[in-house]
C-alpha cells in the first residue's frame, strides 16, 4: 500500500476545504467589512462561494505543507489563485466568450447579474486576489508577498491563463497539432495550477531540489488535469460535470481526445499521473503529510470520474 | 508669478512623457521578449500603447519627485495605474457596458480585435500592472513592491474604481443627491488618480504631514477631474475629446452638470483646483520641481477645455 493510499485524503480534505471556504466568505466582497457598491459584492460572493472543486487552494496548502511553509501565507495564496481561476470563469462563461448558462450546475453570473456586472465582477475578483495577496497584518513578510504577488500576475496574464484563452478562441474549428495543444493548455489551464503548486512552496523556504520536483510536479498535474477535463467533457454527463458536457467536441474545439482517441487520452492521463507521483520521490519533502496529500491529489484529479 | 506659473510643466511634461512611453511599449507585451499568443499582445499594445494624455502616470512621477522618492520604482508605478486606467477603458467601451466605438480617435479595441479579445485583452493589461510592480531586478525593494500592490489592488478592485463603475451602471437614469454624486465619483475615478499619487509618494519616505497633504491633493484632483470631464461632455465636440460628446447627457447619466448646472459646474471646478493648491502649500516637500509639477498638473487638469 502506498504512502498515497494510506493517507487519509478525505479527512484532510474536508479540513482545509472548511478553512479555504470560511476564508473565502470572510475576505470575498464581505458586507460586513465594507458597504456593497451596487450589488457588486453580492456578483463577486456567487462568483466565488459555495461551489468548486477548491482544487488550486488543495493544491497551494498542500505544496507548503509538504516544505513546511507559513500555513496563513499559504491560505492567502491558496485564495488567490481560487480567485483568479473564479474570475476567469465568469469571463468565460460571457456571451462574448463561451456562452454558457450553467456553471456548477447554477445560472452563470452573467446569466443572474447581467452581462455589465459580470464584467465588473470579473474584474474587481481579479484585484482582490493582489489585495489578499499584501496583507497589512504581519502574517506574511513583504519579501514574500511580492513573489506570490508576480507568481499569480505571470500565471494570470498575456503570457499565462489569458494568452491561452487567447490560443484557444484562435483555435475553434481548427485542427492543432500535438505541440500546439500542449502549449495552449500549458498556458490556459497549466500555468495557474503550476503557480497553485510553487506559490504554496514558496510560502516556506523550499530547497532547490524540492522546489525542481514540486515545478516539475506542478507542469505535469496541469497537463493532466486538462486531458481528463477533456475526456469528461465526452463521456460524463452535464448533472455530473455541473455545466454543460460535450460543449468542446460540439463546438469544433481541439481536444486532446480529438487529437489522439479515447482510449490514448485515458493512457495519457494515467502516464501523467505516474510521471507527477514520480516527480515527488525524487526528493526529501520536509512533512510527510504534505507530499502525501500532494500524491493524493494527483490521483484524485486524475481518477475522477472515468 | 506663482511657482506654478514660473515652473516650466511643457517641458517637464515632454521629459515624463516619453518616459513613460517608452517604458510602456518596452513592458507592455514587447514580442521581442516574449511570443504573442494569438493575436492578444496586439490588443494589449493597441490598448496601451499610443494615446492617452497619461495624466495618473504624471502625478505618481511628480509625486515621487515631490518627496524625493525612487525614480525606478515612481516608473513602475506610473505604468501600473496607467494599465489599469487603460483596462478599465477596454472594458467600458464593451457593447454590454458603454458600447462605444470612438476612443482616443480610433476604433475601440472591441471593434478592432472583436469582443472575446478585448475582454482577455482588458484581463491581461490588469494582471501585468501587478507584474509591473515586483520586478525582480533589485530596482525596488521588496516592502515597498508589496505595499504599491496593495495600494493598486485596492484602488482597482471593489471598493474602488470597480465598485465606482458599478454605481455608476445601476445609477443610469437615476437622480443622484450630491453625496451620492460624490460617492460615485470618489471610487470610479477618484480612488485610482488618488492612488497615483500616493504611489508614488511611497517610492519615498514622505513624512507624516507630506503624506496627508498629498491625501488631500490626490483626493480633491480627482473629484475636480469628474466635474471637468462633465463639464467637457456637454461643452466639447467629439473631435477634441477623442470620443463621443455629450454621451453622458444623452445616456441618462446623472453628471455634475444635470445636478449643479453648467456655471455652478465650473465654479466647483475653480474652487477645488484652488484647494488642491492649498493643500501643498500646507507642507514642506523634499524637492521643489516635483511640488511645481503637481501644481501644474492640478491646474492643467482643470483649465482643459472649457
Amino acid at each position: 500500500m502506498s504512502a498515497a493510499m494510506s493517507f487519509d485524503l478525505k479527512g484532510w480534505n474536508k479540513q482545509q476545504l472548511d478553512t479555504v471556504e470560511q476564508a473565502l466568505s470572510d475576505w470575498v466582497a464581505n458586507p460586513v467589512h465594507a458597504p456593497d457598491p451596487a450589488g457588486l459584492g453580492d456578483a463577486m460572493r456567487y462568483a466565488v462561494l459555495d461551489g468548486g472543486k477548491r482544487l488550486r487552494p488543495l493544491l497551494a496548502l498542500a505544496a507548503c505543507e509538504a516544505v513546511g511553509g507559513n500555513a496563513q501565507a499559504a491560505l492567502r495564496a491558496a485564495c488567490s489563485v481560487e480567485l483568479i481561476h473564479a474570475y476567469s470563469l465568469v469571463h468565460d462563461d460571457m456571451p462574448c466568450m463561451d456562452n454558457d448558462m450553467l456553471r456548477r450546475g447554477k445560472p452563470t453570473v452573467h446569466v443572474k447579474f447581467g452581462e455589465a456586472q459580470a464584467l465588473l465582477a470579473g474584474d474587481a475578483i481579479q484585484a482582490l486576489a493582489f489585495e489578499l495577496l499584501t496583507p497589512v497584518d504581519g502574517s506574511v513578510d513583504t519579501t514574500t508577498q511580492a513573489q506570490l504577488c508576480r507568481m499569480l500576475a505571470q500565471a494570470a496574464g498575456g503570457q499565462g491563463m489569458a494568452g491561452g484563452q487567447a490560443i484557444d478562441l484562435a483555435s475553434v474549428g481548427m485542427q492543432l497539432d500535438s505541440n500546439q495543444l500542449h502549449e495552449m493548455h500549458r498556458l490556459k489551464t497549466g500555468a495557474l495550477l503550476k503557480a497553485s503548486v510553487l506559490m504554496g512552496a514558496h510560502c516556506g523556504q523550499p530547497s532547490a531540489a524540492a522546489l525542481a520536483a514540486l515545478d516539475e510536479y506542478g507542469q505535469v498535474i496541469g497537463l493532466a488535469f486538462q486531458v481528463v477535463d477533456d475526456i469528461l467533457d465526452v463521456t460524463a454527463d452535464s448533472a455530473t460535470l455541473g455545466k454543460t458536457a460535450g460543449k468542446d467536441a460540439a463546438g469544433g474545439k481541439p481536444t486532446f481526445v480529438s487529437l489522439m482517441g479515447l482510449e490514448a487520452s485515458k493512457d495519457y492521463a494515467r502516464q501523467l499521473l505516474a510521471r507527477a507521483l514520480t516527480s515527488l520521490e525524487a526528493v526529501e519533502l520536509t512533512r510527510p503529510q504534505g507530499a502525501a496529500a500532494l500524491r493524493a491529489l494527483a490521483d484524485m484529479l486524475v481518477n475522477r470520474q472515468f
